[in-house]
């Protein structure tokens, strides 16, 4: 897994004596965006090879919710079903919002004038989902439900551009198997496709005939192989979170947290710096989505929360991923979550935040704790003083989530970035089209090379707008695109 | 300048139909690195072309104050004479505390140990010094003293590890004209030493011989022209803080300043693009010198900075730039620098910094500012409780810079990220070696292919700690290293 012990420097064409095979797509890794794009390719008449570096497909989306983010168009089955209308403009500007500063118009456009028929297809691929409503701020609920408010869309700033409504859409899945159901399903179909599946393949270079790509070599069964691709090779391969040399040099904040990060095993970047071997830029490489889901319980939305200097920083009721976030940009790496006892209720386990002080005072907390006198209670004062008339004018808390926190006793849970966070996954990767066509740092287009999913640099480009199932959806929809535009290449080139 | 309109994809020596020149070593920019690769080149015995796309010699270097960073080994000279003796493991922690989480101890520990042997050779080759020390806080002084503090080497946490020293070492110059004084003087060198020079001439693509780089394609006099490059090509041609694309995709952060960068017109980042075309990985490229020079006066730093919410947030004797990078960490674009009249003078030109409010207490200066009730007040009020007795438990500012502010008239002078704010240059480039060796995502070298100065990712690579002087500091060490290594090449390979 050490990227010092591998090079990816790229294979010129003259120096492959034989193809060990040949096909018109060539699709790397897979996980769902894998899976969507041969799906994709094979959609569009292309003859598919798959070949993925674990032995089984899956990849990390079998490790997610299965959460996929969707809407517009008047809303969803399920979101009309529950009484939800959802404009396509209104999903469009959330989306925009979610990408932050570099949002990718031409993406979030075709995404949001997409997403119900991309509903219809990966209900056809036969993805199954009930039509149900889980309310509230569900984290990975595992009940089977369908459709949850997922993200930031009911906090400030979103809900003053976007019309708020729920718009994630789980499979049906008891426990947290989501994403694995969503992976099968998509492999079951791979299948019937007739794509050719190759597993315990590793991807070590790209083939170049000056600047095309018309090949991969891949380490199998301890040999290296040849593989032609006349339309194109799809990078699938995941992020870089396991890469511990690429996220000291594109990421280090990283460094701050635990390593406890959502993968399946194979995200180390190889995707990414086979695409970079061959001139693609990666761009975005320091954001990620790290996450601390202090909730549930529920309640604890009403607490607020503090820096080590008893300084409040964000509106609570905010997706935790952008929470996390903004827990980063604070100096001290331990937070506290100030709760009284009408909200109080036993943390989760997954939270793993503890109790650190209780009082019959914010005073007394503050000198239990060490704070500097008047910083704690200052920020308390401050918060009780506008809560308790539904208001917050300075971090915009919705009033449904304000409340004075003053009922004895009172109790500060406490939470590390090494102890409490989760580092999930990079967001960073190969520029890309929206076709998957992977882009050199001028925005030239290398021929023949193709990414999607957390390899390509997507929808999801911006810890502090990540919102549940904005990976999975950009990884099967961008997926099959590039499945797509890599299959109609093969016809014409 | 758009990258739009070029294509940086790396040319095959079999497209070359003729060489039109022919060297050792290939320079790209001409700037400090530049200039001082090629001597490194011819210093070691080779025939060195230099090609810059500007019209003169200088490039972004010639624009800065000329400070370069150096000390340890006991002191320069300079340190010595004015009684500051300076260690090299002092030296060496402090820059790499500088370096933040990714600082590359390798070459942190070669420029350490080379710093004073790397000051001599600027004496030789003309770069000329006086021996006097400025004391205080000098922002560009340009007074034509020598040694200045020009960094956070004072202020937490620089203090607690690294014992503080002044390293600034300016060039004899009055004015704001070191930068010059000190490029000219290596141009000079580079024209003894008979390296060939041609201006007006921008390197458009690398040419490839398999995965080795062989040579430069230029644009010059309306016609393009290929240069062989035996060693190897050195791309110094600066950062990308005028390529709006780039930022986008690499620092978006940066889209909440004004545009007034340091740059004399050819931060394109075209050598950065370059090196990416043939594999090269570009690190850290969201890190930038972002400056806030809120004094003169110096009395200003006894002031505090708070943000939009009345709170502190850094201890307002750190460098101003690490302070403007904290102030990108500050939600709103607004912060005020709270001073009282035993401070207070009228703000220089150059800290573009307005009196917002007065008033004979900080009660009134809250309301008419229209900050939350309390906030503003709280955070002074807690500040100058501690400040009475020298001490900062929140921030940790130095005894001397502390004092209560409550000698009315008081004040709240406001600045602003698009107005105030000077987003200075890029600190993402290449990855490469200290050799200068262009490095794969993988560690993997390219062969025949260096960078040096902003181009590459070199010593200063952290907003938070950049200290003046470490930009040419690199771009003169680091550019002869690559310059020596190239040559060496030329006469191995």
């Amino acid at each position: 897994m050490s990227p010092r012990t591998t090079s990816f420097a790229p294979r010129s064409v003259a120096d492959v004596c034989e193809w060990d095979f040949e096909a018109d797509v060539v699709v790397v890794g897979y996980g769902s965006a894998g899976a969507s794009a041969a799906i994709g390719a094979a959609e569009a008449g292309a003859r598919v090879l798959l070949f993925e570096g674990a032995s089984g497909s899956g990849g990390t989306s079998a490790m997610a919710g299965g959460d996929i983010y969707l809407g517009g168009g008047g809303g969803t089955s399920v979101q009309r079903k529950n009484g939800f209308e959802d404009t396509t403009e209104d999903f469009f500007r959330y989306m925009m919002m979610a990408g932050g500063p570099d949002a990718d118009e031409e993406r979030v456009r075709l995404y949001a004038d997409g997403a119900l028929d991309h509903f219809a297809w990966l209900q056809s691929v036969g993805v199954p989902y009930s039509d149900t409503y889980l309310p509230g701020k569900p984290v990975m609920p595992g009940t089977g439900d369908c459709l949850i408010l997922s993200g930031s869309e009911e906090a400030w700033p979103f809900s003053e551009r976007a019309k708020p409504c729920p718009r994630g859409h789980l499979p049906k899945a008891i426990g947290e198997a989501g994403g694995r159901v969503l992976v099968d399903a998509l492999a079951s179909h791979v299948r019937a496709l007739g794509v050719e599946e190759h597993f315990d393949a590793r991807a070590t270079a790209l083939v170049v005939d000056g600047a095309r790509i018309v090949g991969v070599v891949v380490r199998a069964d301890g040999e290296e192989k040849c593989a032609r691709a006349h339309g194109g090779v799809i990078l699938c391969t995941g992020g870089f979170v396991l890469n511990e040399e690429m996220l000291r040099e594109y990421a280090p904040q990283i460094s701050r947290l635990t390593d406890d990060s959502l993968s399946a095993g194979y995200d180390d970047g190889s995707g990414i710096q086979l695409g970079q071997s061959v001139g693609g830029a990666a761009i975005h490489m320091d954001e990620m989505f790290v996450t601390l889901p202090f909730y549930p319980p529920q309640s604890h939305v009403k607490g607020i929360l503090v820096n080590e200097r008893g300084q409040r920083f964000i509106n609570e009721d905010a997706y935790p991923g952008r929470i996390a976030s903004y827990c980063l940009r604070q100096v001290g790496d331990r937070f506290f979550l100030l709760v009284d006892n009408e909200i109080f209720e036993q943390p989760s386990e997954l939270s793993r935040i503890e109790i650190a002080a209780v009082g019959e005072t914010w005073d007394e907390i503050e000198r239990a704790l060490g704070f500097v006198e008047g910083t704690l209670t200052s920020t308390v004062e401050i918060h009780n003083r506008h809560a308790a008339r539904g208001e917050d004018p300075l971090f915009h808390k919705h009033e449904k989530w304000l409340k004075p926190l003053d009922r004895a006793p009172l109790a500060a849970l406490s939470c590390h970035l090494r102890e409490t966070f989760y580092p999930y996954f990079t967001l960073g990767g190969l520029r890309a089209r929206p076709t998957g066509e992977v882009q050199r740092s001028d925005g030239s287009v290398i021929e023949g090379l193709y990414a999607a999913g957390r390899t390509a640099c997507g929808l999801p480009r911006w810890g502090e707008g990540y919102s549940s199932g904005m990976s999975l959806g950009d990884c099967t929809f961008f997926g099959r695109q590039a499945g797509r535009a890599a299959g109609e290449r093969a016809r014409t080139a």
